[in-house]
């Protein structure tokens, strides 16, 4: 197949994990567009070396080769424009801040619940990269990151306010359907239940419907993976 | 005129200081249009009996009558489709998430930085019922709830990194043109200069170089109002 998406994948290469990745898979469903999984694991930069950096989604579309899941996303709305739109019809840039909502708001606060919940899907040759480049960032052990994440749920769960002001009023985030904004946020949430069984939502949080329509999506794209939430 | 936009006013009726009313009024200016400023000062509810609810803004566009400033964007959108579009010509509900991240995620932590500064503003009529209002909302006094805002202002400027991380890329949250999404935001920081000298931003935070580019559309618009920051 022409085209092809690099994702990250724990030991077993049905298992992927990466919010980022998450996003640009949902993308290509909403085009309609099939894209070969190319499992890629941390530690194996040397494999991305064609695409001049050294981070997954990668996706490849011919003889185009896009880093960065922003990147792909407009790449996908202006290369397709005749399928489903991505930012219905606009420039992406007018979309952008719902994307770095996802990525600065919600990321941050979400890695630090399920991080170390990551370590038992890694082969033995990424769990040293992990823990060591993790517990660098952190300043203390994976173990200690999420030990009180008990306590540090109500603060992630409070972040989402934003979101449950947008679902009172329409099913997802681009209205009626689904667009970009949806996808990047479902990526974070995608990445938490391919690894942790951490519980992030409320039962009767309007988010946590929300998340029961974006696993529909696509013949159950997403919820047909495996996961542990 | 035909049409009027009813906003919050101190004592002075040139003080307008409601972050919704500024939304509507910087949406008006974006479409080009014009409204009369009809003064509309805390308690005087009855005033606004004629649009079935009691807050501003309300806009009343001929024998139109709409209140609530996300509702009056999409008015003003539907109503006027042939001026610069608020919503880069898509569906507003797909831009909902940036308005409401102003309203969920900013306003509250900003309310509790400048809240005590509002008082002096107000008439003498206004600020018995300010300040019941606001303290049982609170459960504390006025002068308790700003009093550490020193240490709380951090909070208030992380909360901005999702903004950040736009502007990185694009002068405005609207890509190279502002829309909704930099009026909804700036509505807060409008609120904050018409009542507070409390510096929100660091000088070299690129939020501030922002606001100084929304300060300047339309003539200078929000600039040349009786401000205090």
């Amino acid at each position: 197949m022409a085209r092809r998406l690099y994702e990250l994948v724990g030991e077993d290469p049905a298992r992927r994990f990466s919010p980022f990745c998450w996003r640009s898979r949902m993308a290509l469903a909403h085009k309609g567009l099939e894209a070969e999984c190319v499992p890629w694991r941390f530690t194996e930069a040397a494999a991305l070396a064609f695409s001049g950096q050294d981070k997954v989604p990668v996706l490849v579309d011919g003889d185009r080769v896009v880093s960065d899941s922003w990147a792909i996303a407009a790449y996908l709305e202006a290369a397709y424009p005749e399928r489903p739109a991505l930012f219905a019809g606009r420039d992406p840039a007018a979309a952008r801040l719902s994307a770095a909502w996802a990525d600065a708001a919600l990321l941050p606060l979400l890695g630090r619940l399920i991080i170390s919940d990551i370590l038992p899907w890694l082969g033995e040759g990424q769990r040293d990269y992990f823990r060591a480049s993790r517990e660098a960032r952190f300043g203390m052990t994976l173990e200690q990151i999420t030990a009180d994440r008990e306590e540090r749920v109500g603060a992630f769960r409070a972040a989402l306010a934003p979101m449950r002001l947008v679902l009172k009023g329409q099913p997802f985030l681009g209205g009626a359907a689904p667009d970009y904004a949806d996808y990047a946020v479902f990526g974070n949430f995608q990445w938490a239940r391919c690894v942790s069984a951490f519980p992030l939502l409320e039962a009767e949080d309007i988010v946590a419907a929300w998340r029961e329509r974006m696993l529909d999506l696509f013949g159950g794209l997403a919820r047909d993976v495996p996961h542990c939430g």
